[in-house]
C-alpha cells in the first residue's frame, strides 16, 4: 500500500559528492557521521528521541530504479560511473543511536552512522528530516502529557500539517506518551489506537441535531462520544442523554472557555443520572492550556495543531555531521569544521548519563582516539545511551514496528522520571542536566 | 516510483461519520463543502494559495485496496454495507477554487468541494492537510522572495521537516516565487530546477581542502559553487580561484556575519579577478535577514528551516466546513455551526477581488440562495476568484503538473503586484485588503 523509494528525499548536493568523491577515491573512505543538536528550543528542559525506527523502514526501502537511475543521467547530475556504483547500492555501513523515547540535550550524539564516505553521505538529508520532524512532535508531546497528568491524550492534528507528517506525527505522539491518534493510515502502518466519531458537519447534514445523534448512536453504539457544541451545548447534552440514555459514553466540546463549559457540562450530566459519561475538550490545545485545565472535570484531551507543529518548535535543529574518517594512508582521523558558532567537536563519541540518588544528574559526551575510546571505563552506575541499530548493513528489527513503539512509549515514561522533577514543569529554563563533553 | 492512497490520510472519525450516514440516508445528500481560514497568522498581510494541485493528483489515487478494506472490517470501523460502498468509491463530484499563487485573506472562500455528503467527508483531512502546509510555506516564500527583490532565493530545507513534507515544501516554495530547489525528488516529481554542490562534509573527508576543491571542479567543472567556510574564509577563497581560476562560478558562505563576510569575499574575489564569481549565503535565514542583506554584495539566497516551517507558522488554520445542502425535502439548503467563535457563515459561496486604479481594493465574498448566486452580477471589473478544478470526478489535468507550477509561480509575482505595496512591506499589520462578505 505504501511502496516509495526514499532514495530521493535527500538534497542533490548528496549525489554530486558522491560523484566527486567515486571520481578521487574518497567515496571508500571509512567514515562516522554523528547526528546532534547544538541547543534545545529556547526554555525547553530536555528533547524526546523520535524517528529512529522510520530511518530502519526507510533504509530498508532505500534503493534507485530505473526511472531515479535515468533522472540522475539525464538531469547530468552524476557520472556513468557513479551510476553504475548507484545501481548495487545498499547501505552496509553500522548505526547507534539514542532509544526511541530517551531524552537528549545539546550535543547528545542521537545518532551515529559509520560506513564509507559515498554510503553515509547519502544519507544525510533522509535522517535529519525524520529525526528533526518526529523529535519534534515527541518533544512536545512529551509535556503535554506531563501537563495532562493521568489523563488521556489523542493525536487530532492530521489536518494543521502534511499528509505524510501526520502520519509520521502520530508515531512520534504516542513515543512523546499519547495514548492514540485519528490518523487512520498511522493506525494501519504502526498498530496505534484509533480514535474519533464525528464532526460538526454530521450534525449539520441532519435535519436537526436529534436526528443526528440518534444516526450516531444507532450505528457506533452508546458508547460513542457525541459532538455538542454545534448549536446550544446545553440542549445538545439534554438531548445526547435523551438520545443515548445514560450509559452515553462521552461528550466532546470544542469551542468556548472550556474549562467553564466542561464544568457545566458535568454537573448537567450529573444531574441527567449520566455521571460516568466522559467528556473530552479538543479546541487548540498546547501544554500551558491544558496545564490551565488540571482542575476542569476533563476525562481527555484531543490535541491538533500544536502537537504536529512541535508546540512553537516545529524542527529540533539537528545536524548530520563527519567526526571521524580514514585519511589517505588508511588511519582513521577525528575531524572537524571549525566554522563560526558551527565548529564541531572531532572524533567518534561515546555517550552516557550518570546518576545520583536515582536522579539524571549528567549527560557524559566522550571523544577521543579508537584506543581510547576502546580502553574507556565508564562508573558502574552511568547508563550507556547508544544502542545498536544496525550492524554491517543488518538491521535489527526488534526497533520496528509497533512492539518498538510502544516500548519507547514505556520507556519516555521511565526516562522522564529518572530526570530532576524541574524537567516536568512547564517553566522555562535550562536543560534539566548538564552536557559535559570530554576529550580522552 | 510513489505508489500509495491517499485514502487513510484521514482522520478515523470520517469513515465513522460515513458509516453512520450511509444506514440513515444522509450520504446521499448534496452538499457544499468550503476551505477557509478566520485570520492570517498574526502580522501577515496575506497568504498565497498552494497545494490544491496536489490534492488533485490525491484525487486520482484515493482508492481503498483489499487491504484498506480488512483493516476497517477487522478493527470495526465500519459496517458491511459501508465497506461495499468503498469498494467502488470514486469522487465524481466538483471542485471550485482560488488558483494556485493567489493572495488569499480571512474568510477567503479557498476551496469549495461540492458531491454527496459521504463523498465529501472523506475527503476532509486529506485536503486540509495538503493546502494548511502548502501554502504555509507558499505565504512565508512570498515575504522571503519580496525581502529579496531580483536575487534567487533557493529551497534548502528538507532536512528540517518532515521527509515528505519537505517535497511538497519545495513545490510550495516554487509557487511562492523561489527559483529552485535542493530537494531531488520534488525536481523529479515535478519537473523543478535542482540545485547544490557540495557540504562541509565534503571538504573534510579529503586530507585538505585544496584536494576537496580540486575534485569538486573536476567533477562538476569550473561553474561549480565551492563551499568556503570550513576553515578559513580568506584562505579558502584564495584556494577556491586558485583551483578554479578566476572563471569559478560560486561560492556558498554558511555561517557567520554574512553581510559583512560577503563584503570582504566580493572584494577578495574581485582582487583576485573572480569579478563574476557569485556569492550565495545560507544560514538559517528568513524574510527579515534577507531584507538586511539588501546592500550586501550577494547574488543568491539559500533558504531552510524558514522556509519549510512557514517562518513562525507552519500551519494555515484552515478549516473543512459544511456549508449548504440537501435537506430531507431533497431541497438545497444552506447550513451553519453556531459555536462560540468558529461560528462559519451558511451557503455557498461567490468570491471576488475589485481594484481601485489597478490596485487590488476588497476581497468580496457572496453568500445567498442557489438561485440569487446564479442571478449576482459582479461589477465588470471584478476578478471571479474561483476557477474549476474537478467537474463532476473529471479533474481538469492543466492545473497538475510541472507547467502549473510554473503558471502559478507567475500568477502569484503579478497578483502581488495588484495589491497595495503594503503587501510587500515586512511590516506587522492587518490583512492588506478588506473582506466583506455579503448575504443576498
Amino acid at each position: 500500500m505504501v511502496d516509495y523509494s526514499p532514495a530521493f528525499m535527500t538534497d542533490m548536493y548528496e549525489y554530486t559528492m558522491l560523484d566527486a568523491a567515486l571520481q578521487d577515491g574518497t567515496a571508500d573512505r571509512k567514515c562516522v557521521f554523528e547526528v546532534f543538536t547544538r541547543h534545545l528550543p529556547e526554555g525547553r528542559r530536555y528533547g524526546v528521541v523520535a524517528g529512529t525506527g522510520r530511518i530502519l523502514d526507510a533504509l530498508e526501502r532505500f534503493h534507485l530504479d530505473d526511472e531515479d537511475l535515468r533522472f540522475l543521467s539525464d538531469r547530468k547530475i552524476v557520472s556513468r560511473k557513479t551510476i553504475k556504483w548507484l545501481e548495487s547500492f545498499h547501505f552496509d555501513g553500522s548505526i547507534k543511536g539514542y532509544r526511541e523515547g530517551e531524552m537528549f540535550f545539546p550535543n547528545s550524539p542521537i545518532l551515529q552512522v559509520e560506513g564509507t564516505f559515498g554510503q553515509c553521505t547519502l544519507l544525510e538529508t533522509l535522517i535529519l528530516s525524520v529525526l528533526n520532524y518526529d523529535s519534534a512532535v515527541a518533544s512536545a508531546a512529551s509535556r503535554m502529557v506531563s501537563a495532562a497528568k493521568d489523563r488521556p491524550c489523542m493525536d487530532m492534528g492530521a489536518r494543521r500539517t502534511n499528509e505524510w507528517s501526520a502520519v509520521a506525527a502520530s508515531r512520534a505522539a504516542v513515543i512523546g506518551g499519547f495514548q492514540g491518534t485519528a490518523n487512520l493510515l498511522a493506525a494501519q502502518l504502526y498498530g496505534l489506537k484509533a480514535i474519533g466519531t464525528a464532526a460538526h458537519c454530521f450534525t449539520l447534514v441532519h435535519d436537526n441535531e436529534e436526528e443526528a445523534f440518534r444516526s450516531q448512536v444507532q450505528a457506533l453504539g452508546k458508547d460513542t462520544a457525541l459532538l455538542v457544541d454545534t448549536y446550544n451545548i446545553e440542549e445538545a447534552v439534554k438531548t445526547a442523554v435523551k438520545v443515548a440514555g445514560p450509559d452515553l459514553g462521552g461528550v466532546r466540546i470544542d469551542s468556548g472557555d472550556l474549562a467553564s463549559l466542561a464544568q457545566r457540562v458535568r454537573n448537567q450530566l450529573d444531574a441527567l443520572g449520566a455521571s460516568k459519561t466522559r467528556i473530552t475538550v479538543t479546541n487548540d490545545l498546547d501544554e500551558y492550556a491544558i496545564a490551565a485545565l488540571q482542575t476542569a472535570p476533563v476525562d481527555s484531551y484531543g490535541v491538533g495543531t500544536q502537537l504536529v507543529t512541535g508546540s512553537g518548535a516545529p524542527t529540533c535543529a539537528m545536524v548530520y555531521k563527519l567526526t571521524e574518517r580514514e585519511n589517505s594512508q588508511g588511519v582513521m582521523e577525528p575531524v572537524a569544521k571549525k566554522s563560526k558558532n558551527k565548529a564541531t567537536v572531532p572524533g567518534r563519541k561515546l555517550a552516557y548519563r550518570s546518576y545520583e540518588y536515582y536522579l539524571a544528574e549528567t549527560e557524559h559526551i566522550i571523544s577521543g582516539s579508537e584506543e581510547k575510546l576502546a580502553a574507556f571505563q565508564p562508573d558502574e552506575d552511568w547508563k550507556d545511551l547508544l544502542v545498536p541499530y544496525v550492524d554491517h548493513g543488518r538491521i535489527d528489527s526488534s526497533r520496528q514496528g509497533h512492539q518498538a513503539i510502544m516500548e519507547a512509549h514505556d520507556y519516555r515514561a521511565q526516562a522522564l522520571k529518572e530526570l530532576p522533577i524541574t524537567a516536568q514543569s512547564l517553566m522555562r529554563g535550562e536543560a534539566v542536566i548538564p552536557t559535559e563533553t570530554q576529550v580522552l
